[in-house]
C-alpha cells in the first residue's frame, strides 16, 4: 500500500491550464506499478490554482475560513477526477467525500482510491497522512514542482542544497515557522505532520513534474528528500 | 416559490475570472427579495467555462460522456457555492447532491437552496425544470447573456427580433433542431422542456447580466420572453 | 457489460397478477448467461400496472407530476425486488436509489444489479441507456411485450412489417411525434435516446414475453430489431 | 403527539383497488386537526392486499423470510406514499428508510411524518410502538377494519362482545397464541406490545374504515378498545 | 455463513476491566476458522457493562426507553470495535448502523461484519437472528457465560442439568415469563425467538468464555444445547 | 451563537462512575441560557476515561493510531448522548458523525447540536474550533477541570498564577511543547489553535466542574483565562 499526493500546482500551466498530457502519462505510469502487482493506492490530489481562484472569491465575498476550506476541498475533488476519468475503471469513480466514506471503499474493492480534500482545517496533505497511518502504508510520497526539501530557498539562495535525509523533528522545526490561510498550506502542515511522526510513516518528498520519479521512488531508488524517524 | 436558473456564462469575464462583484450583486438583490417575504426559492447555477474546461479534459482522456457530465454538474456545484458564500445564512450551505436530498432539504427549513446539476444526461436546465414542478413554483426564471428568445439568431442576422411570448410547441420544435454533447447543452433541452409543458410552467427567458432584471421579472414586469401554454 | 432493460408490461398478466413463473424463468435465464462468463449485467424494471394503478390515486389526489414519476420509480424498485428475489446472492439485494448509488455498487463487486428508476423525469429507459453510456456497455437491450419497431402500427394495420434494422435519426423522429405523462413514457424517450444517440450505444429490441430471447440477443444472434448509428 | 397506525387492509377495496376517496378524506381529516393545533403526529401505514401479492412471490421464488418482510416492508411505504400526496406539504415527502431517519426528521421541522416498515421482522405495528415511546406520545391509534378487541371472533360468535378497556397482560395474552409469518402480522405482535408496555403507551384499537373515528379518539371520546396499565 | 452473538458480558471482568487478552484469542480463532475456509460470518457483540453504565445514567436522565435502548446499541458498537481491531482488515473496519447497511456490506465483499445492535427495541440477539435469516446461515452460536439452557437456575438449584437439545417451543415457553426493559434482554428474547422459529434456523448456546467452544460448535461438536424444530 | 467544549474529564468521578447529577445541572444550565434567548450553541463532548480505556485496549490489540482516535471520538459520541438525554428536545438526539452532518443540522433547524469527535488526528478541541469559525461564533469556551491556564504547572509549583489573558501567540508556543498521542490531546493542540488563530476566535478557559461558571461566561463576566489576540 501507498499513499501519492500530487501537488495542485503540477496540473496546470502558466497560462491556467489543464496540463492534460502530464495527466495521462500520471494514469499510464499507474496503472503500470498498480495492475500487475498486488499492491494498491491511494491517490490526494491538491487544488492547485483553480481551488486559489475560487478561495479569492468566496474570501472577499464575506466567507468563513471554513468555507474558504471547502472551496478548496472541492477543486481538490475536481481536480481529482480528471485523473479518476484517465485512470479508468481500475480506480473508484468518486472521491471520498470523508474519513469514513473513504475507509468504507478501501479494503480489497478496489485497488486504487483518489482523494481531494475532506473538511475544513485539514490539508490535502493531512488527508494523505491520515491515510497513511489507517492503512499501514509502506511509504507515503508526496509531489510538488521542486525536487525535495532543501537547505535554504533556491530560489533566493544559489547555495542551497537538496536534503536526501531530514529528520522528522527537523520537519517540524521547519513548519513551526510557517503560518497558515485557507488554500495557502506550505509545503506540509502540522496537522499532517502529527500522523507521520506518531506513526513513524516513511514520508519521500519528490519532483512530480516527471511521472518517472514515482516510479523511481515507489521502487525504493534514493530520491528526492526523505523523511527519517 | 420561485426557480431561477443562472446561466454559468454569467459568472465568467472574458479573461476567465469569476465576475465576483456581479455575484454579490445577485446576493444581495435575491436577499432583498427573500428575506421580507415568504417565498422562498430554489437557484439553480450553471457550469460555464470552468464546465467546459474539464470536460475538455476528460474527453481527450477518454472518458464516457455519463463521466463527462458529471465534471459538469461538480463544476456548476463549484459555481453554486459562490453564490452561498454571497447569500450567507439564508441559503442551505450545500448544494444538494440529488433530486432525493433537494426535496428533503426544500419544505419550510431553508429559504434558499442552491444547486449545481443532479446526474448525467441531465442539464442544469433540466434540473431547474424539474425543481420548478414538484415545488409547484409560481414562475421559473432562465438568465443568460442574451434577452431572451429571437425570431433568428441576433449575432447573425440584424433583423433578428426579441420575442415577448412564445408558445411551448414552438420552444419544442426549436429545441428539436438542436444536437447535444456534454456540457454543451443548448439555450433549453428537450428533458427540461417536458417538464416545462406536460405540468405548463410559467417560464420566462431574461438576460442575467444585470440583476435588476430579476427583480423586474419576479415583481411580474414584462422583460425578456414569456413562454406560454 | 450489457443492460437489460425489462417491460413492466412483462412482469403481470391480465388479472393483474404477477408472473412469477416468467420472473423465475428469467432468473434461470440471467444465471445460466453471467454466472459462467466473466461479463456483468444491469437490469432496469419498469412499473408497469402497478405503477399506473399507483399514479392514477395520487394524480387524482393533487400530486405534482414529479411526485407521480416518483410513484412509479418506487414501483418499478418494487418489481426489481421480485427479479432480485429469484436471482438470489449473485444479485446485490437492493435496487440503488440513484444513479450515484448505482455507480458506488457497480465495479468488480456484485456481477448484477437490478435497479428501477431513478428520479423524477427519467423514464426507466433514460435509466437504463444512461448506465449503459457510463459503464460503457456492450449492448443495450430493451425487452417489451412486442417483437420490435414495425413500420406501422400493427394492431391496427395487417402490413406493418417488423424492422430488422433502424437507424438512430429514424428512432428520433418516431419519438418526437409522442408526448409524455408521468408513468405513461412510450416504446422510448427523448431523454433515454440522447445518451443512445450521443454514445452511439447499441440498443435492441426484442420481445421479452419468451426468455430465449434474451440468449439469443445476447449471443449475437439477429432478433427483433437494432438500431444503428 | 399522536401516532396513528393506519393498518394496509382499509385503504384497498375488494377488487383490490386503491380506496382513493378514503384516502382523500383520511388527508382532510388529518389536515384539519393537526394544523391548527400545535401538536404533530407521525402516521405509519401498513402494508395490506399489494404487500401479501408481492411476498406470496418473492417466498415462491426462493426467499428469506427477512427478504420477504422487506417486500412488506416497501409496499407499506408505496402506501404512506399515497398518503403523503393527499396531504401535502404538511407532511415530509418520503416515508422514512429506519428509525435513525425518523428521528432525525422528528423535531421541530415537520408536523407531519407518514412512515411504511423499517426492517425485517419489525411490523408497522411494531415501528408505530416505537416511535410512540420515542417521542413520548400522548395516544397511539390502531385503526383497522373491525371496531376494536371483542371477547371472542365476531366472524364466528355472535356473542362476541366489544371490549371497552383491555387491560396489557391480557392483550399480551392474547398474542402469545398467535403465530407470525412475513406479511401477516395479527391484530397486533409481540415485539410491538414490548414498547406498549414498558413505557406504558395510551394505545387504542378503533375502526378506521371512517375518518371520523380518528378525530373522535384524538379528541378522547370513548371508542373501540382501550388498552389499561 | 455462520452468524455468532458474543454476549457483552464475556469481554469484562469483574473490575469492569476489558478483558484484552480473551478478545485476542477470539480474533485469532475466529481468522484460523475462516481466513482458510470459504465460508464468512458475522459477529454481533452484546453492550454488556458499559451498556448498563450508559442506560442507568439516561433513564435516571429522564431519557426514553427506546433512547435507553439507543445508549445500549451505541455502547454493543464501542464493544465491536475492539473485536474489529483484533480482527485487523479480514473485518469491515466499522459496525454497520441499521439492517440495510449490513445488507449492503454482506456479500462478497468482507469475510467478516461484525455489529452491534441496529434500533430500538431490537436486542443484539434479534440482530444476529435477523442476519441468520437473511443470509440463511448454517448456524447461530450464542455465546454466554453460562454453558447452556438449563432445566433449572444452576445458581440456585444444584440439581439443575444442563439440556444438550430444547426444542424450539420451550424456548419460547422460557422466554414468554421473561420482562424487558432497555439493556436488560435476558438470555433470549420473544423478538429474536421469533425469527429462529420462522425459518427453522439452528440455534446453539455455548459458554464463551473459553473461544475453543467456538471452534469446537463450528466444527459440528456437541457443545453445550442445541435447539430443535 | 457560542461553541461549548466539555471535557471529558468532567463527567466521571475517581471511580470511574458517570457524575449524573452534573449532567443533568449542565443540561438545567444550558436550557436556562438557550431557551429563553435567540441564541443557539453547539456543544462539543470530550471522550474522557471511557476513550482512554478502549484506547488501551485497541492500541495493545495492535491497531493503528488513526483506529484508536476512532475509539475516542465513538466514546466522546456516546459521552455527547448522555448531555443530548439530559437536555430533552431542544437538542438534535443524534451526534452527528462528520463535519458535513453537523453543517446539514446546523442552521434554524435545532437550537443546540451536541457533538462527540468527526475523524482521526482531531480532537475534540480542534472539532469545536472548526464549528466555532464555520458557524462564526461569538465565543468558544473551553470546560476542563481546571481554572484556565497557569504561568506554570498548579500541581508542581505553589507559585502557579492563573492568568487572565494569554495571547494567541503565547498559547501557540506552549502547545509547541506538547507531543501527541490518540486520546491524549493535551489542553489545546495545534490543529485546533489554527482555527482559533486564523480567525481571530474569541476563546476562553474556565473550570467545568461547576456549571454556573459557563452562565458567567457567556454573560461576559471575567473568569478563567481569556485568549486575545
Amino acid at each position: 500500500m501507498f499513499v501519492i499526493k500530487i501537488g495542485g500546482s503540477i496540473l496546470f500551466d502558466k497560462e491556467n491550464q489543464i496540463k492534460q498530457q502530464l495527466v495521462s502519462n500520471y494514469a499510464k505510469t499507474i496503472r503500470n506499478i498498480f495492475s500487475v502487482s498486488k499492491k494498491k493506492c491511494a491517490i490526494v490530489v491538491g487544488g492547485g490554482k483553480i481551488a486559489r481562484k475560487y478561495i479569492t472569491a468566496t474570501r472577499a465575498l464575506g466567507a468563513s475560513e471554513a468555507y474558504n476550506d471547502i472551496m478548496g476541498i472541492e477543486a481538490a475533488k475536481l481536480n481529482a477526477r480528471l485523473l479518476i476519468a484517465a485512470l479508468g475503471d481500475i480506480a473508484y469513480p468518486d472521491p471520498p467525500r470523508n474519513f469514513q466514506e473513504f475507509q468504507a471503499l478501501f479494503n480489497k474493492t478496489y485497488k486504487i482510491i483518489v482523494c481531494g480534500g475532506f473538511q475544513p482545517g485539514q490539508s490535502t496533505n493531512a488527508v494523505a497522512a491520515c491515510i497513511a497511518e489507517v492503512t499501514k502504508a509502506e511509504k507515503m510520497l508526496n509531489l510538488t514542482d521542486v525536487d525535495g526539501v532543501y537547505t535554504k530557498d533556491p530560489d533566493k539562495d544559489p547555495n542551497a542544497k537538496l536534503l536526501k535525509e531530514l529528520h522528522i523533528n527537523d520537519l517540524v522545526e521547519l513548519i513551526a515557522k510557517q503560518t497558515t490561510k485557507a488554500g495557502q498550506y506550505p509545503l506540509f502542515d502540522y496537522t499532517a505532520v502529527q500522523f507521520i511522526r506518531r506513526s513513524k510513516i516513511a514520508l519521500q518528498f519528490i519532483n512530480g513534474t516527471n511521472p518517472d520519479n514515482l516510479s523511481k521512488a515507489i521502487s525504493g531508488k534514493q530520491i528526492g528528500t526523505l523523511i527519517t524517524h
